[in-house]
């Protein structure tokens, strides 16, 4: 199996993303194909002894920007890894993409580029988000701001299909952001969204879930337009922060914080695992025709490996065909009723 | 001064309400008008040792259910201590409102009897929310669904003049919660709303929040519709209810958890009343004429207290009248642009 890599995504590429590779590569029999300026890549890996065994090296002249705006780069920077990536995996020179890269711009890219599953029009980007019970995974967080009911329904059979396939979990339940837990709550979008979810083949709906309930990870998948799920994402990792934040604080205060620390370290070390996104690999763009998957941006070697860990496994259990089953399936159930 | 208060509203009522009512009688100085079952008032009040000097009670023989639909309980329980009370405000019969009732059939009640400012068409409903720095103000959290540029404009402005007059704050700065601080970014309803708060006048606007520096508590008041606050607000409830209970079974799991618990107890009870809401009061629908307070519905005799010396601040710095003059100045200047 080929899983093509941006060398040149992220904050901390191409160091980090080289090491996240080679331990892929060592830990799951895999070959990477690595995107990027190759000169840059060979002379950090060298420097940092790093093997380049099973990783082969495509070079490539530009890098897209955080701060390109998405749609252009993607048509203009040809020679960028991002493009020269997803080229690849649409010409099936690979079996699926990760970067650490501008989320816009692998969005756009995954749309134009690899193409889209028939019944989508644009993918969503789904995130395994921390949770009490257990992680859950949170979709669209992000990439379509505003969304139409039938969207969500997608959003709703992709998703079942992801946590079944790469999480392992049999007939995953799914719930719909809302203010509210009665039906008649929300926007009339999500209204209608909750009527939509009640009949969707393939989908065990468990209703609204509010905002609070959330965190409590008591359901597998949690459906939302992209504002909401983006708010749900980065105020959780915020709000997490901040009391983490609070409590490095306690421990650092004075010699009781201190011995405190030492007796808890253990517990603290477990919560922040727990916590900790990167455990989960990246955001798979969900409704792409083959895996593409956007790394944190800030991902250290740990979560660029499981972030190819992640792709793997949804090569392996196919699971792009698996969506484009359900969606079949979905169309037709929609056509029937029409 | 005379404060009116719901005797039925809220988890806890009446003796939570009565407690929390008998204390602001005595550390504030105010009359505490209580509408309710006054038999049930009275017996609670004498099994409890609850001294009634300083209550006024007024009998009605309705309560307001948080099952019952707002608009109708509204109409039609006009004997009821929500409907009650609000008459009496308006009639000047007392000089705010406080409820740990229905939030629904406030916001109704507070619209259709007590009546709007010029140039609000439904109160927002504002909390402050604990946070990293300091609290901030957040409008609208939960009323109003969907909102329109303008209801933003006049949120910002309004929540402007509550966290200068309530809690003491100069020149406060405001944000628009948006999933990107440039202000391309977001709905075309939030695009648009971000151009009209640039030149909003009285307000002091520092541009988009990102919803991960929500917590931060950097900015004095963050701006959004309903639906978006309503996530906000609920959603940091959740997390940190998550984490704080995960902290607790850190202390509980063994000896050493419960030795680092007795060093850490004081920093834990400050982390605990740092994120208390009930610190702050209860939760003013910013844009009715005269001041109704949402005290939560878990309030126990604190956060009825405090939402009491909450309204008291409210009428003693006339609130109401100085949210009018700053709303005839943006009408003035929006007229002006016309």
């Amino acid at each position: 199996m080929k899983i093509i890599v941006d060398m040149m995504g992220g904050d901390n590429a191409p160091l980090a993303v080289l090491e996240g590779a080679a331990q892929a590569v060592k830990e799951y029999g895999i070959t990477v194909v690595g995107v990027g300026d190759e000169a840059l890549v060979r002379r950090t890996a060298q420097e940092n002894s790093i093997p380049l065994d099973g990783i082969e090296l495509v070079n490539c002249t530009e890098v897209i920007d955080m701060c390109d705006e998405p749609a252009r780069a993607i048509r203009q920077k040809k020679d960028s890894s991002i493009v020269v990536g997803l080229n690849m995996l649409k010409d099936g020179k690979g079996d699926a993409f990760v970067s650490a890269g501008s989320t816009g711009a692998l969005h756009v890219g995954a749309s134009l580029i690899v193409r889209t599953l028939k019944g989508v029009k644009r993918p969503a980007l789904a995130t395994m988000v921390p949770a009490k019970k257990q992680a859950y995974l949170l979709l669209d967080c992000g990439a379509n701001v505003e969304c139409r009911p039938e969207m969500l329904a997608a959003f709703a059979v992709m998703g079942s299909c992801y946590v079944n396939k790469v999480e392992g979990r049999c007939s995953p339940s799914v719930a719909l952001a809302n203010n509210g837990a009665e039906e008649s709550k929300g926007t009339p979008m999500l209204k209608e969204a909750h009527q939509l979810l009640k009949t969707t083949p393939g989908v065990r709906f468990v209703g609204n879930i509010e905002p609070r309930d959330v965190p409590g990870g008591e359901v597998d998948v949690v459906v939302c337009d992209g504002f909401t799920g983006n708010v749900i994402l980065k105020l959780t990792e915020g709000v997490a922060k901040m009391l983490l934040g609070m409590l490095k604080q306690m421990f650092l205060a004075n010699l009781g914080g201190k011995l405190a620390y030492l007796l808890l370290k253990g517990s603290v070390a477990d919560l922040k695992h727990q916590m900790d996104s990167e455990e989960y690999g990246g955001a798979p763009f969900l409704g792409a025709r083959q895996p593409v998957i956007k790394a944190h941006g800030s991902s250290k070697a740990k979560g660029i490996k499981n972030a190819i860990r992640q792709a793997k496994i949804c090569v392996e259990n196919d699971l792009c065909g698996t969506m484009q089953s359900a969606l079949d399936e979905l169309a037709a159930a929609q056509k029937t009723e029409e």
